[in-house]
């Protein structure tokens, strides 16, 4: 459907390997990276023409994607980073785009500090804060409260199978931050005693669903049923453009030995060899309804998460090709 | 507030230090030995008055409750037994009781298959089952499904802390059920697989609430909003009569290290001495409200949640003094 | 597992046979027939020992028993039939057995009565109640509520498939009450004028469900959601015994003719032939679990779903056995 | 229907007189005099045949009933004396019903004390209740709590129109328990501090609703939505028989001027005469859905309130004539 | 208020009879042919000013609104027409609006098309779609589902009184979808196999509440109670300006015959003559209130109900004048 | 952190001492005062330079902001005002600035009648409506429809402590509507007999809450239970943008002597002087959170209370720093 893509600059090879191989992770520093690695194409294309520039940048982006096409915030960095390319000329196109990667990443930077300044705002002195798994956007609420000189306390559920929630609380305890670690099987219990659940986000859908580490929405639920509310933290890289169009998440389903040891397999069957009776099935991740979500926090403010739809179209309009045609 | 007790049968002695060490445990193993005790002392008696055998009764139903007061089946056992004793001779007594003790463990012994069959009948061909914890009067019930030629299939959810989930698993594989095990925090994804929740239960309350093991509850209120019946199996063993005047149902709190190994806890606070600040709440059970629960199935038919009283007032009646006053 | 039954009155099989033709229809008129045929069966008995008599009871009871074994009023007129056969002599056995027949007949006669002026009760002057399908049971409701003076009108779903709407909207015309008829899609938005929704009901499961013409659970779910109490009519030969055992009803799947003609049919398909893609599903009942349901209006009271049990556990007892061994 | 009633004792006339003008008030009291009264007229009875013993006391309770019809606690104490009335002879009827009499009042002395400490195993030590208006049984509970050690503080309603909140607020502090008054309108935002609502009852119905001071349901309602117990206080005294039967229970309304005086009606008016066009409407009581509450405490036990009906067939069995007639 | 219209194109004053005589039908086909009527009166207009074309064209539109004014795509089309009257001169502004109208009507033959892409992507392959009316909104975005692959599974509603259901069936067959037919009555028992509820809509209000087919809301209220999520699919054409300003839309009420034919109708009066008790009422649509809707599906992307809002004031704007004065 | 403020003109002096002490209040009255203090100041300013021009601006702005930082409207004023500076010249900014000032004022001047007439379009002609506190922005809702010709009648919930419904009842009667006068308990019971719940703001928050009379968000969850449409008429006055960076809106706490007087307080604590133990609270206001709201009504167009948040974005923008720097 399309030509042989042009070269690509080999700081773009080098980004898109250690995205493939996550020795790059995180929704922020693969947006970040992707970023420098389209400025870094731009600042040294040699492109003959504005065509042949437009054309490599658009090689680039496509080589970056297609790393780790599920990854919410890969494409978002590299449409912004292409709509910013501007100009008449090869000259004008490099440093427009140069510029627009640069605008990209102080976002970024930024983005983090300012949601959690906003995140801050709704909780009030002595509240109690029950998390799930583990966000640096959701810490980051949490962070500004404790700047603001407010006495913050956490109720953290460990989150299995992979315990994140271990992670939450050696943060938290750096703090300072008085931690009461459960299993995530007495999350409605302790509840009563939690003024806000406040959780980070996968990705966030255009119908208003977040997209979060499985075990969020029958949080969500009970939390409604508790009459505590929810508060989920995202950074805007996390909105996802393709659920405009209607596109649901596709859900990471993860490795059988987070859940279950090979001996524990072996002890439940009895058997050494393999029993396609028992199933481990392990989602990572499960969607919750905008229903039981109270707000959304992003460093562009808090919205219901009905409308968080809005801003969506703000960022990325509504016409939604493949993020390296944008 | 009452003399010395009258001394017992070695036998009652040594049943009580056996429950006492848990070398005798779960509800129904509880009881059936705590029967057995008394109708060997009632048989052994040398009472020589009715007075006196009346008194040794009491003396052994005391020390047998004392070794676990919060263990539901006991005073049930103790009190049944009791209110069996009727005669005017010390010999009348003596068969009287000894015969109230048969009755009771040969009742007790039908139980749990009586209620296998009726959780059963809720069964339909090709239905899904979601597990908690691990209950053998909820395995009676698929047990009897199983038996009747339907062909179900569990969803088993592993129930941190103890993972009780994968003897579950370990038993449903032995009968061929096909077996999808899950972490809890799954539990709301694949209630939308599931065609009911069959969870056992600790204990159950006068206003109907439902005592099981944690995580029961939050399980209980999504299976609700996603549409899907909750059934419990509980012998009429597990009603807990204290309840018909208002007591609650003390919650065990168990160890920290079931939820988190010394390990864990320094990789946490990064200290080798212990961390005030880190606190691990553990509770063994949650409370359930009877509007989360469709029925509850005793070996003496099923229930709707808020109906379990008119059964306890049938079986312990209105007074309830001390279990060794019955 | 039995012998060949012994010889039954030629009523007997004269009643069975118009029961299975459906001769004798309606809970009722099949409960009274019933009745009737074992009060004759038992009268013209000439049994040589009670043994005999007693056995060529349970032949005739089994005999009914076996012609609609679905219809929940027949085995509840035969178990208490035969509960009533007393005495020691074939005479006394006789007399006792037909003077059993004859007290469930006349309570029957009266139980609608009854029925009505409780359900009347609740009904208050210039109330405004929607029904679905035909009930005499809910309609003996209105019928009293207009012999104490009060003024009622209705809103009458017409109930598809079989329209028995109309039946209701008949009856209530002769009675001189307004008539608002309405298709059963357009119930919602009649739900704001409407006071009370008044149904009967095909039985009454032990767990306080309530299985009645299809379309009675989506009603009463949008009844609460608008604020609209739900009351279910039935005499008490509606309650299922079998469900305290965990059975639950099994629904009748009707012809596809009373959904969809053959030319609708050839319409759609553009077919003269079959078109296994088209199925047409006609259950006639649905589940309306007790949530949904305010009371349920018997001739013995009214009583909360949740606690119909009760009142089953009185009139039948515990251990079910099949209906001619009662 | 019924001739002139025989002569009553004048103690009987004494105390109608007494209820009727209100001197004699509240549930317990009334039924209490009632009850002595007819003790005295049975003593003092000296009908020549054991018939018109029996029709004087009839008479004697139709003259107390028919004084205040609708006080709920009034004909269930009538009914309890005249369902004790036994004997052949004038002095075997005269000696069981003074007996009876004194049974229901000795038991209806203790009621309030049962009860209360029934309600008190409910709470926990450091628990908040909110409560309506003014019951002395849900003080009892309260009282008894204390009485175990607990600490207690309680969120006082004020209750509008009457303010009773503020005789409950000086009962609680006599106790020293601490108070927070608000103004109904603050129930909600306060609900999140609280761990109980705690209500009397002006009476109970059949169908599990409770009727109780205008507020209640609307505040059960918010509790609910909070996830806040609601816990209704209420001897069986208050158990509507009528119910059983369909009849609802009749709703006073009350007088204006509890709720607008007439210099603020001339104020909105700005009339010194009437002004048709302004209504104020003042029911002293609303009905509380069972749905919307937690447990009902007796001085018999607890129960959901939809298993209350089973008490009331207990207590009074299910048919129900005239309480004169019982 | 205004003077004679000024006068209009042959072809406007035929295509406005042509709706008025609902020869043109259905939401798209009158915008449509509204859109290409203004078109032909700009190009073959002589006005001799600009003004003159002005106001030849409003009177144009005008003729057209008042048709049908109830028609929520006719007033669409009209202002997103006049509003691209653009220009100095009468030639430029025919061309402009000329131009304009072609837009529209490019779009929109486009809409459909788009719009059930979106719709598709929300589906999985394999998913069962319960229906409800006919809207080939709908089911364009099942037939895009179907281009891309995957298996889809219908359970069609008949939907009462007009069987629409039945034109669904049809299509569905068509296309070989494996189509299952049920009464209204049955659909909550079938939401259980559904995994979408999918309505097309008559009309969307700012409020976010959806005015389609009467039966549509009682089905969102029991697919919300089911766990079933809904999903509107509806051309922008079909969003309500007018109720940006508050303005409800009114609901079409329908011939009584559609509900009751005269012979069904004598049958239930047992008269001939007219019987004022007895009224059918028959209203054409019901308004789903958004909290029962998951997401609207429009060809310009997919929102929650409660954003559509933002949508209509992106296309209208905010001040709402006569559509003819746009 | 800044320079000492340049003088500012002594109407605006005049003008914030006049809202400090709350001669001007009202939030209409006070964002008109402080937009015609800035007009003045503005016309009268004798800067010598753009720069000084500006300082003078944001130096008045801050003189009146600082009265009452927590009055919602006076910012949105102050930063209106200031966004409409505009020019090269002193000249220029005078007389743009000016010109905002009355285009606020105008449009504010309009902003009530423009919303009642959105709000009247959501009533029906003979529609009941349940008032809570008194807002003339509800008020003029009713005086449209009025003026509309629409019947309407009110029921009017007293609202303690402040009773601020005779206020309402009084001018409905002045415009001859019905009212029904209620206590704030009695709300549940009447919502039966309500079509609409309509009530004004004191603020409007970023996340969709509406910040009301203490009462409010009890009343919307009641009429959300009985299936009451609630409404809330609020100018864009009253949306409050600092909520859309998280910060939620302080309740004032208000004089006990609203609630209790000094005399009812000594009956209650049976004290002349304090008693600790009994403590009033009075907050203002309550929180009301979106999902218990229908439409949010304001002079731009009515909202689900979700999309708010577009308006406030659309009006404020993103970034708010303080309002004198606008």
């Amino acid at each position: 459907m399309e030509d042989d893509p042009p070269d690509v600059d080999p700081v773009v090879d080098a980004t898109a390997t250690d995205i493939a191989e996550m020795r790059i992770r995180g929704a922020a520093t693969i947006a970040d990276a992707a970023a420098e690695a389209l400025a870094t194409h731009a600042k040294r294309s040699e492109a003959s023409s504005p065509e042949a520039f437009r054309s490599g940048m658009r090689a680039a982006a496509r080589r970056l994607y297609e790393t780790r096409p599920t990854a919410v915030s890969l494409p978002n960095a590299l449409r912004y980073v292409l709509q910013g390319m501007d100009g008449e000329t090869v000259a004008e196109l490099r440093s427009s785009t140069a510029a627009r990667a640069e605008a990209f990443r102080r976002d970024l930077e930024q983005a983090q500090a300012k949601l959690g300044e906003i995140g801050a705002n709704r909780l009030r002195d002595g509240d109690v804060v029950m998390t799930h798994c583990h966000s640096t956007d959701a810490l980051s609420c949490i962070e500004a409260a404790l700047e603001d000189g407010k006495h913050v306390e956490a109720i953290v559920k460990e989150t299995r199978p992979r315990k994140q929630g271990h992670i939450t609380a050696e943060q938290l305890r750096e703090w300072d931050v008085p931690v009461t670690l459960i299993v995530d099987n007495a999350a409605r219990r302790y509840l009563d005693d939690a003024d806000h659940v406040l959780v980070g986000a996968d990705s966030i859908a255009a119908d208003g669903s977040v997209i979060n580490k499985i075990g969020t929405s029958g949080l969500a639920v009970n939390a409604r049923e508790r009459g505590v509310p929810v508060m989920v933290a995202a950074q805007t890289i996390k909105l996802h453009p393709d659920t405009m169009t209607g596109h649901t998440v596709a859900i990471e389903m993860r490795e059988e030995n987070e859940v279950l040891s090979t001996d524990e397999r072996s002890e439940i069957t009895g058997l050494e060899e393999a029993d396609d009776g028992l199933i481990v099935e392990n989602p990572a991740f499960d969607v919750t309804p905008p229903r039981h979500v109270d707000a959304i926090v992003t460093e562009r403010g808090q919205f219901p998460p009905e409308s968080i739809v809005t801003l969506m179209r703000e960022l990325f309009g509504e016409t939604i090709g493949e993020p390296w045609e944008a």
